[in-house]
């Protein structure tokens, strides 16, 4: 029997036809003498029904088909009875009444109902992918991912160009997050790593002349899981030479908007608002700032320098800042224990505490209240924060980063408590201008704040010869920030060998490290580079985000656990001692039977 | 400056207008007063001219222009006279009179020309990748390469396939070829195997209800290097669930016609030509038969039973075959040294000798000649060969496999010699019907002849049953082959479990074993899978084919050498202590230096 369209797609037009369809059973009813099936495939479910009158041999099988068990039908399309329509449903005019059956294979009991919103463990749908992958939302999710990489193929093809694969047995570069390694059998004690992105390899072919270059790449990072991350991850990656970092963003914002129209025919404004990362830090305390709703932060510092309340006057004295955000109707709606659990949050970005202040209409209201009696100061405060009767007013007061992320966070996670965010709504826009080095806190030391190849801006570059501070560079670098998460960057890259020189020497790399490391690449820069730059786009947390859903796992076919292990295959597994002596490796810590 | 066009694309659509260009020096005269700069980008070649007249600053520019340095101009387009007009170009009737020019990079002196058909060492034209990389048959190679995937991708949207990424990070799964591994850090010595192919994640997909799926999906294997092999490879893959294996073969014609035309605008005919892989065997001695030209062997083994020259009667008795091709013209063409030579070759295969007569018009010469006096006979063997005066035959007396391999490959190997082949033509056919089990020579046992998913023939399924030989049954598989190699294969795939773990226990998996390894496919097969099938197509071949190259790694951006290294980054490197100690591995074999 040769199919004629999917189940779900059975509608009016198919009315007093016969047709042939191939699928799941969903659901079965029987009503004695009449048995209706609810036929399920990808593209949705159509009811079939079966009698004696309509097929005799087909109701003798209908009568033992079980849940989820594969069958092909061959049936007559007829209007169901007036009290059965279904407008909700593409198919829920008609019903298939059944002829002929064949019974293509058999189902156990499956552990979880084949349906969406079940409330089972992660782990026993990972282990059970291909059915947890057989619900609609699931089958919804993977769908929107593909029109995703469809209409980036199509948009690139169409502006030129080239889909350029690159390798992923390359060489380790220990510079930035940890790599995953493979042995190598040949040379004993030698390793390719996977990829982190194709970042050298793209500015390589911009070095060959391609011009345009596009891959939606995979990438590999061996880091501890959490949210929105997955050990491998795909990149949408493209590079370009000659373009300016404006051209570039145009380029990408015509790739947003086809994919936003192909994927979920939303028509997006372009261009995107673009926000100095200076301006973005002040306003909203963040890089990946949500714009779907206000409550910036307002800097109250030059206000508070002369204030009675030493908390804050001395931090103003010290250099550093006051700042605050208030919280619409927040007065009411929160009690002094919730900002207390608020407050032993924020130490994580080492707050020291969290003062707060309620307006009522007798005025400022809470324990820092009686430090405010200078009307003056407090029409400003009023002025300042945008705050009226009934709203809290949350302030920080330290350096300019702890400031940052305390009410940077505040501000969200508020914003999301009170139902302040449209979450039908898409806002995107770039950063831009960052800077070229970021303080990391954990190692004590500047690093590149995206990679050691930004090119810093024109009038910085100055700041990385001798004797200047380099930290002091700011960066033709740009994110695109999509509902406050970064949705993905590039920059205009370094092309020539002496500027690389002195970037990867800010960096603390000696002359010997980095020829080393980026040898090929210095080598490189000599021999015609052009101008160039480009961007990379995380494909799985625009498809998360597209599909509306939580988890980067659930627009991932198969995707490792939050220990980077794959209940289904159970792999990473043990492997035989031939594997590992052909690769010249010996395991130093035994296997804990895990 | 905003680029007009690329250099390649000026043609007279730009007389007399002012255009900016960005590109590379390839070539520059100085005339005296007047320079001419050969502009390359990746469309092609313009000619820039300089002089006082048209720009006093930009000739001064110009007379410090090398090989290899980067420009911007602006210019106006004008005619060339006609006497330099070359009609073999796009760009060879006009030429662009620089107003203006910027010199946006520097270049050493390249270590070889950037041109085509260059005489240098595979490992200088690696290590200098990005270089190699700017020659426009290396940028034809890799558009050519762009040109099928953009192809694949829209004919498989157009067709309701999903584009689904399977993990590169899954289980080692012994059977087959040597896998990549990549420790994990989580458990110690436990490793993640990178896929060979996603085979069973495809199968999984069809147990999902996805209907239709594809990827174009990067594969390892980590086995010894030779002509069309890398570690890393890249296949066209795809699965389909409810359709036979000739819907699925129907499909992939559909898919190489939109490859054809899109690539090389060739319209090739549909349906290709299907061949049982019996018949394939006995016409030409291989499963993978080059069709452009004849030359097919012959079976002579019922004539020559009863002949004199017991090198050929006792063959035959002993239930082996003499086969013959006849080589047009080849009397005169191949001396008895030549063809002594091709004795030398054959051993390999295990022929104890090659057998030859030429066809005079006195009757058969050569050393044999004197067993074949009966005219009868005589007249048999030039009737069944269809060989005429002039023409040499070749003769195979010998099993049935050491028959093929020695005529299969002097078959193609004559032809080659003797330009027999039309290099020009596209052919495609389809091999059907393989047989489910191939004899390993090597592992001395049998074992699946593709996978040991594939699916039997329906009247051989019961061969698989205990107490019957398994290894007379033929399967529902397909290779597609183009000009006398495999393009890509597929196969109809087993679909219950009862089935899959009779096909593992003819392989001679354990019960054991086969849980160990696949029990999660087992499992999934009694969940209601569908009956699926799908095909795989190596893609770096098929761009090497379309782009007419010698070796796959031309149409590879960044391939590994014959011992699996990168030259320009130098992967695979040591790492250090710190990531071996974090993966629990210690190298047994200390570093050689290399």
């Amino acid at each position: 029997m040769k199919r004629t369209t999917y189940a779900g797609l059975v509608d009016e037009q198919y009315l007093d036809q016969d047709i042939v369809l191939k699928g799941w059973v969903q659901k079965r009813r029987d009503l004695g003498g009449l048995i209706f099936i609810d036929l399920r495939d990808r593209e949705g479910i159509v009811q079939l029904v079966f009698s004696e009158e309509y097929g005799k041999e087909a109701l003798k099988t209908a009568d033992e088909l079980r849940n989820e068990y594969v069958i092909e039908v061959k049936g007559h399309v007829v209007n169901r009875a007036e009290n059965e329509v279904n407008n909700n449903m593409r198919t829920g005019k008609i019903e298939v009444r059944v002829t002929e059956i064949n019974l293509l294979n058999k189902a156990k009991n499956p552990p979880f109902y084949i349906q969406d919103n079940i409330n089972v463990s992660d782990e026993l749908r990972l282990k059970y992918r291909y059915l947890d992958l057989r619900r609609p939302e699931m089958q919804k999710s993977l769908r929107i991912r593909n029109r995703i990489t469809q209409s980036v193929h199509s948009y690139f093809d169409s502006q030129g160009f080239l889909d350029i694969e690159t390798p992923d047995l390359t060489k380790s570069t220990p510079e930035g997050a940890r790599d995953y390694l493979v042995p190598s059998r040949v040379y004993p004690g030698h390793f390719y790593a996977l990829p982190q992105s194709p970042q050298l390899f793209k500015q390589l072919l911009m070095g060959s002349g391609f011009d345009r270059y596009y891959q939606i790449a995979r990438c590999f990072r061996d880091e501890d899981l959490r949210g929105d991350r997955q050990p491998e991850f795909t990149q949408i990656d493209m590079e370009t030479s000659f373009l300016t970092a404006e051209e570039i963003q145009d380029l990408t914002e015509g790739l947003i908007a086809k994919v936003m129209k192909d994927t979920l025919d939303i028509d997006v404004k372009l261009p995107f608002q673009r926000m100095d990362w200076d301006e973005s830090m002040a306003r909203y305390g963040t890089d990946q700032p949500d714009v779907r709703f206000g409550m910036e932060l307002k800097d109250l510092s030059s206000i508070m320098k002369n204030v009675d309340f030493k908390v804050f006057s001395s931090v103003v004295e010290n250099g550093g800042q006051v700042k605050a955000i208030a919280v619409p109707g927040g007065a009411a709606k929160y009690s002094r224990k919730d900002i207390d659990g608020y407050t032993q949050y924020v130490e994580r970005f080492g707050a020291k505490g969290l003062a707060w202040m309620k307006v009522t209409d007798e005025g400022f209201n809470g324990p820092i209240a009686k430090f405010f009696k200078d009307e003056a100061i407090n029409k400003q405060i009023l002025e300042t924060t945008g705050a009226k009767i009934g709203d809290l007013i949350l302030f920080a007061a330290d350096n300019q980063r702890i400031v940052a992320d305390t009410l940077g966070y505040l501000r969200v996670a508020i914003a999301k408590e009170q139902g302040m965010i449209d979450e039908s709504q898409f806002a995107f826009l770039w950063i831009v201008n960052w800077p070229l080095f970021h303080y990391d806190v954990d190692l004590k030391r500047y690093v590149a704040a995206h990679h050691p190849f930004t090119m810093p801006n024109e009038e910085d570059v100055h700041y990385l010869d001798d004797g200047e501070d380099p930290h002091k560079a700011y960066a033709q670098s740009y994110d695109i920030i999509l509902n406050g998460l970064e949705l993905g960057g590039g920059s205009i890259r370094i092309h020539t060998r002496e500027l690389q020189e002195k970037m990867l020497k800010a960096l603390g790399f000696t002359k010997e490290r980095a020829e080393a490391q980026f040898g090929f690449l210095l080598e490189a820069l000599d021999m015609g580079f052009p101008p160039h730059g480009g961007l990379a786009i995380g494909l799985d947390r625009f498809a998360r985000l597209l599909a509306h859903r939580e988890n980067i796992r659930d627009v991932i076919a198969f995707p490792k656990n939050s220990k980077a292990t794959e209940p289904m295959t159970k792999a990473p597994s043990t492997v035989s001692d031939k594997q590992l002596q052909e690769l010249d490796l010996f395991v130093t810590k035994p296997d804990d039977g895990e």
